[in-house]
């Protein structure tokens, strides 16, 4: 029988989950993997949480550096977030050679590569499976095949709450409607800024790069946009393709370069990604073994994310972690990306702007598949043209794109879209 | 660093997989898991598979006793399949203190039991992740999270060859012309009985029943039935219905009981696993913590399969195992179930044998939803009708069906199949 005593910072949603879990399956844990796990130590600012879960006076604190300088502590849990505080408890825990565990993507994602280091030479191990996907084991069982069998690309629908807007919307919901009932539900948060511009699926996008391919990305080096510019009208659109939209997390392996991208694709209705509708989450790795598998289920909430985060505790106490293996690649710019693209352009309801339009892309030499004018909207001072190009470069369509904005034939930033398959 | 050898029994399409991927990513597993892998004897009946793997005489018997009774031998990898043998093998391996890796599904469902418990007593470990669902890594990943999160159901696509054949029904193609497709594709065996039947699905379902709730379940106690009644007819009224036919594996704790069938259902489009098609194979899991997930890839294939064996391996050298955990369930039988059916008769094309069959169902308290005849049939002796009935018991539905074929006003064997959420 092993022994692990756990400090836990942080008693918000995820951290008062964590507590339950450990004390209503602390037998089972102990029967089946022979590890007595006791929470040695809760932190939090607020003592009220401690009354609320019935958390004694001596095994509580609002000061975090009882837990991580404590010498009773083995393995710290910090469900804090945000990226300051994150940080110097996770550098603390680790220099006093404690194992750390967290869910904090945005620490993972900035600091990541930095805590490693710390936490290799102090010979502890830094876990944070609930960081991408929640509830969906992911992290942890990529590292138990990477060497195995290299990864070569995946597609993530990594952010419950864009998935549940596009689903709204794809029924028929403008987006400010979608998002306040996104709102109501509990799947958005007061301020989804970083959801909705694809902050978040960012974070996971580096953490997932990390696991899958050894490489410490930099959020700055990718190309990152979210679902603020969408329309109902692209939702309805995409159905008449046969499509869907998503917001997606891309990460792939071309040769030497690196493949890292987040934005609205178009994909198949028979691409298994399209039918993960709602809140839920999704990976899809393409691996050269095991060909295309997925994985799919809640990416957040209290009891999932709770249970990644005590399968992190499992593991610090039976297993042997992985060596990092480091590797470089050329990032690729999303410039270079050659796709079927769905455009919208809200065109000024003038006669000759469609010829204008239309002649620009014989000049740049974009080939049109098929283009579409919303017959509801004729009478307004704007009306919603839809291309669909044949394979394209993107910077040519984007430079292109701002031209119209330039000529003023246009309203607003018009909305372009790759196809994947 | 940690040095395994390895004893590999069977060269067939896995064992070939295995051998490969051991020697190519051999300096991978090293620095990753600093485990040393060595391959120190194969073993197969034929010796031209050694000269084709390029195996030097001195690493090769064509007597599996060489391997088993071995002193420098660790691991004993058996990929012969069937039965007999390979339990031979089993005992032998894990009574000489070595741990046993296998791919045999059917020996783990008919022998699990008795080979962990000799295991156990000779502190050593029995690891089958390739058994079930080939290339998705499942077994192992609910042995991880057993003890944190109890699995409430598991519902799955098991069986990649029954899945491609009702893919290609579902597209127009009748059963016999799908089977051969399969078969030259690759999808399916010359013999493919054991897929066909179900009883793939059933060793499968036993083996998942044990690893999800501590259940040793025996293949005698399960309904087991396979694809071998439906027609096209079947899936073309399915896509009406916006439903999918599959061929599911439903393990599912209720209370004190356990529900154990392998059977055709009937799922909406919108239910993940609708959307799994082809060779395709999947896992829905559902969980008090983490709710639904679903796992996803290539169910079978030599590297998927090999990936998988491997991934064994790699486990026993870096991770304690967890203990089993049995638990005992009564046995939910089939004749229980109630819900909303789909049933084709044949009907012989006579007057008054609808009113028959109509009237026996009100006599029997069955209600009807909807009632169609292929009007394509008319002039046939027999024409199929579907009945859909509303929510009713298997067992009055299944009575039913036997009177009407005892009566002969049906021709074949009637189809019954639920509709599962």
């Amino acid at each position: 029988m092993k022994k692990i005593n756990i400090g836990l910072i942080g008693l918000g949603t995820i951290g008062e989950g964590v507590y339950k879990i450990l004390n209503s399956r602390r037998s089972e844990i102990k029967k089946s993997y022979g590890l007595e796990l006791n929470i040695k130590s809760c932190c939090d600012i607020s003592p009220n949480i401690a009354k609320k879960l019935k958390i004694k006076k001596e095994y509580f604190t609002n000061n975090y550096n009882d837990i991580v300088f404590s010498k009773d502590i083995d393995v710290v849990i910090e469900l804090i977030g945000g990226l300051k505080i994150s940080k110097d408890i996770a550098i603390k825990t680790l220099q006093n050679n404690k194992h750390f565990i967290t869910a904090n993507k945005a620490l993972i994602a900035e600091n990541g590569t930095e805590l490693k280091k710390i936490a290799k030479k102090n010979n502890v191990k830094i876990l944070y499976e609930a960081s991408v996907g929640g509830g969906i084991p992911i992290l942890n069982s990529i590292q138990d095949f990477i060497s195995i069998n290299k990864i070569k690309s995946f597609y993530g629908i990594l952010n419950g709450t864009c998935n549940y807007i596009l689903t709204l919307m794809s029924q028929g919901i403008e987006f400010n409607d979608a998002l306040e009932k996104a709102q109501k539900s509990g799947f958005a948060e007061a301020d989804p800024t970083l959801d909705i511009n694809g902050m978040d699926t960012a974070h996971k996008v580096v953490v997932l790069a990390n696991e899958c391919f050894g490489y410490n990305a930099k959020i700055k080096d990718l190309h990152i946009s979210g679902i603020n510019n969408i329309s109902k009208i692209d939702l309805e659109i995409a159905k008449n393709l046969n499509c869907k939209i998503k917001l997606i997390g891309i990460g792939k392996v071309v040769k030497n370069s690196i493949d890292l991208r987040i934005h609205l694709v178009m994909i198949n209705h028979s691409n298994p990604l399209a039918n993960v509708d709602n809140e839920l989450n999704a990976v899809l790795i393409d691996s050269e073994n095991l060909g295309k598998t997925m994985k799919y289920g809640f990416g957040a909430g209290m009891l999932p994310t709770a249970t990644s985060v005590i399968s992190d505790i499992v593991r610090i106490g039976n297993q042997k972690e992985h060596n990092f293996i480091e590797k470089k690649y050329k990032n690729l710019n999303i410039s270079n990306l050659n796709r079927k693209f769905y455009i919208r352009l809200n065109l000024e309801n003038k006669a000759g702007n469609l010829a204008k339009i239309t002649s620009k892309f014989a000049k740049y030499k974009i080939n049109i598949e098929k283009i579409f004018q919303n017959p509801e909207n004729v009478n307004s001072k704007y009306v919603p043209v839809i291309i669909i190009s044949k394979k394209s470069n993107y910077k040519v369509i984007n430079n292109l794109l701002s031209q119209f904005d330039k000529l003023s034939i246009t309203n607003k930033k018009s909305l372009l879209i790759p196809f994947e398959e």
